[in-house]
């Protein structure tokens, strides 16, 4: 049977002890979240990867952009859904109720994203996000004047590329190592 | 019509002058591989991007790992030819034929990887490659074990899925944005 | 816009007054859920099609059978949410949070039945019931044997075909009419 | 080997002797369509389940619509022919033969309705018809909108939605079941 | 509208007078078949194409194989039910129900062939048929070993191959030009 | 282990001595292309499948047409993308280069031949060429007016239709063979 105490099927536990910032990280997280986030741990096996991901998640998901950081979770969501991560949809799916208090979004984003009350521009993000997912060979000049059309900008546009290739990364990696949410998260700001 | 002097269809220039690091950075990819790779040039209008996304390109490609270097960019031809990206294709259907010393190889993983010559771990390898692009939702406990049987450690098998991961986003990235790959590729190693 | 007083897009309001049964069918509902499911206030334009299907919701759902109730349920998210019907993931997730005490139980089957924590039983129950839904015209005895392996006599068999088969109609008729979920269901049972 | 005397592949007999009622009922099938519709004689294992099914279905198929019966009969044809199912197919095929006096609508309705002389209104309908059966998680006001256009009320929109439902039920139900259509079928009105 | 004298959509007249083979040749089809198969209509606006193409069918149909004529019919016929060709269906679904005095077997190959009564030989032929047609890039040395397994030679697999691979090429002619089948076939052999 | 002597998986090996006419025409693709194709070499168990294979073959691809000798090329290879068949690709990807001078026109059609750099001309025939190959059934004639639009005659629409339907034959036939492409095609015109 799996160790229940790792955070994913493989059995790469932490350092033990973490390097000193890993741990300070790791310290603020449990403070502000009251967890320590079971992607952080997964990879913790290997603090250069863990740095790398966190880099980049960091980047993505906090610097500044034409995205507001809910549109960024909001795109998380959307292609969790498509690729049906549970890990990705029930962390992510806190994100959205949490950061934009209303619960129905989350979950409408989590079911079936055309039901969400969204204006034109949100729209067009995840309608774009969706594509990139599902068929991203077939995307053209059009496809990025849509966009253009509802006023995202160029960087802009390079950023819902970014968010949505990312979880078409981190969905396959939870999916692939049967990666487990933290329970605390199936009642948040519900 | 798009100015081709751009790598991607995004009105995104690079910084101009380069920071010191990325511009000495770069001369080393022009003296070591005779151009700057287009994927550089067009993360290269935000340092932070770019150097988030260096650093996890090279964590995974380079850092040491039970797969080898020319295995890595084995998945990435593979991962890449199930999602038709241009640009990685080319790109690294050149770095597998450059690493293998063998064309054939690097067409049959552009075109069909059944029919290339692979070791059972190799096959196994590449088939988990395409399970995680295809459908991962559906991996589960016997999918890793599979790749248990033919060898790989727990650890490669985390290697496996994120190089897989990695390039279903670069793949999803570039053609979101029309990067266009260096020309000089197309005639290398032939 | 859509008047959202109505249970659809549709413009088809519930008779006023509603028949004498219908309304003390609806009190009940009332008074035991603390609420009238829209798809109930959705077919009361028409008497006789409420009643049609209540009846044949009612037989599925509550008659005896050798499914639990709860597993009822489980087969109506699980087909629901290969289907990605918010109205249904929403009602019927609600009521296996609700059923069985395990909010997380829900979250999976919404999200990704596979990594629910089920029984060799229940397991079968749903890969046959996926089946249903993704591809019906290839099952075979062998899928039916599956079935038998594992305990389920043919009158489960058929009970379980009828369930999936029903949940692929309600999905598609609440999809098709935009159909709106109560809100009281999303907070429920978390 | 399967009981060829039993309607599907489960060993569910129906009621010997049948209620007074549901003999008068097959009676009446008998003189008047000269046979027992299997799926009359499958459901007869148990008669409140019968009784269910054959509400609806008489509901649907039968009751006042601003579909014609015809109407209805191609939608049931359409969407078991983009599910392949082989008993709702011969049945319903005749069906369509018999009430149209058109043996090529019935044969195009099961190969390919596109090919069909349909005028607009009709190939409408069973565009949506096809759109609930393939995609409904994706179906939107819009496609609504192109019923209205074409003079469907929102009630026809209903029963529309609803038939095709009920066939991708009754599709699934059949296919699990290996339900046999009756021989005679075959050579009827063609 | 469209010339229905035409045999397909496209303005490509017979070539009039025929050469005088050809005449002869539809002469000698008119009086066996009582027709002229639209299909040698659709191709004599060329004799070469006509030639090219009656020479590569009648090799294949007609001459010596280890699969019977009726066999090639039968994959002709679930070839272009996968495909759902309107033409090919009608024509070779008449020559399985006229070769095999069996309407039924023409029935279940056009609408969904794992329902037919087929022995193990005949399974696995359309087996391997229905993947060449679906997802030939898949086929690896075991599916052809599951064909030897069942008696045929690898002589009989090139010759299943061909088959499938032919009415996957004609399937999309006639699909492409709309090309329509001789009314007279319907009532054929019912 | 497979003969690789041998151009396919199948044991069927050429006549020796082959006929006359035959070695002629091997003796003449030696001469002018420096090797015979390994697709000769596979029909050539049988002199008249070899033949009927070769009448078809050049009438498409060598005939007066509308189409040039390179257009008829880059549909070739643009329908064994789509269905990922390595020998096809192989040979005509070389066809493409040579004819056109352009290496990563043949590239772009192999990868993805959205990003080729193509007139509206023949990016319809393309277009219209991959509708055939992934959904024949679904055609009418709009889409056969978008090419009438971009200047193609009707005969040149048949021809687009029987050059596209060719390779979804030879493509499946070469798949599900194992047919080896010689190696010689790989260097060919980079």
């Amino acid at each position: 049977m799996a160790d229940t105490a790792l955070p994913t099927a493989l059995n790469l536990p932490m350092l033990d002890p973490l390097p000193e910032p890993t741990q300070k990280y790791f310290d603020v997280c449990q403070e502000k979240l009251g967890m320590i986030p079971n992607v952080l741990r997964a990879y913790a096996f290997d603090i250069e990867k863990l740095d790398a991901f966190t880099g980049m998640y960091n980047n993505l998901m906090l610097a500044p952009s034409g995205l507001s950081k809910l549109e960024r979770e909001m795109i998380a969501v959307l292609v969790s859904s498509i690729n049906k991560c549970f890990y990705c949809l029930v962390a992510h799916g806190a994100a959205v109720r949490a950061m934009s208090g209303d619960p129905k979004l989350g979950e409408a984003l989590v079911m079936n994203y055309r039901v969400a009350d969204l204006d034109a521009r949100q729209r067009a993000m995840l309608d774009f996000a969706a594509l990139i997912t599902t068929a991203s060979t077939t995307i053209e000049e059009i496809d990025r004047e849509r966009l253009r059309l509802v006023g995202f900008s160029d960087h802009d546009i390079w950023d819902i590329a970014n968010v949505a290739g990312f979880f078409n990364m981190t969905n396959r990696v939870a999916s692939a190592t049967a990666m487990r949410p933290n329970d605390d998260y199936h009642a948040q700001d519900r």
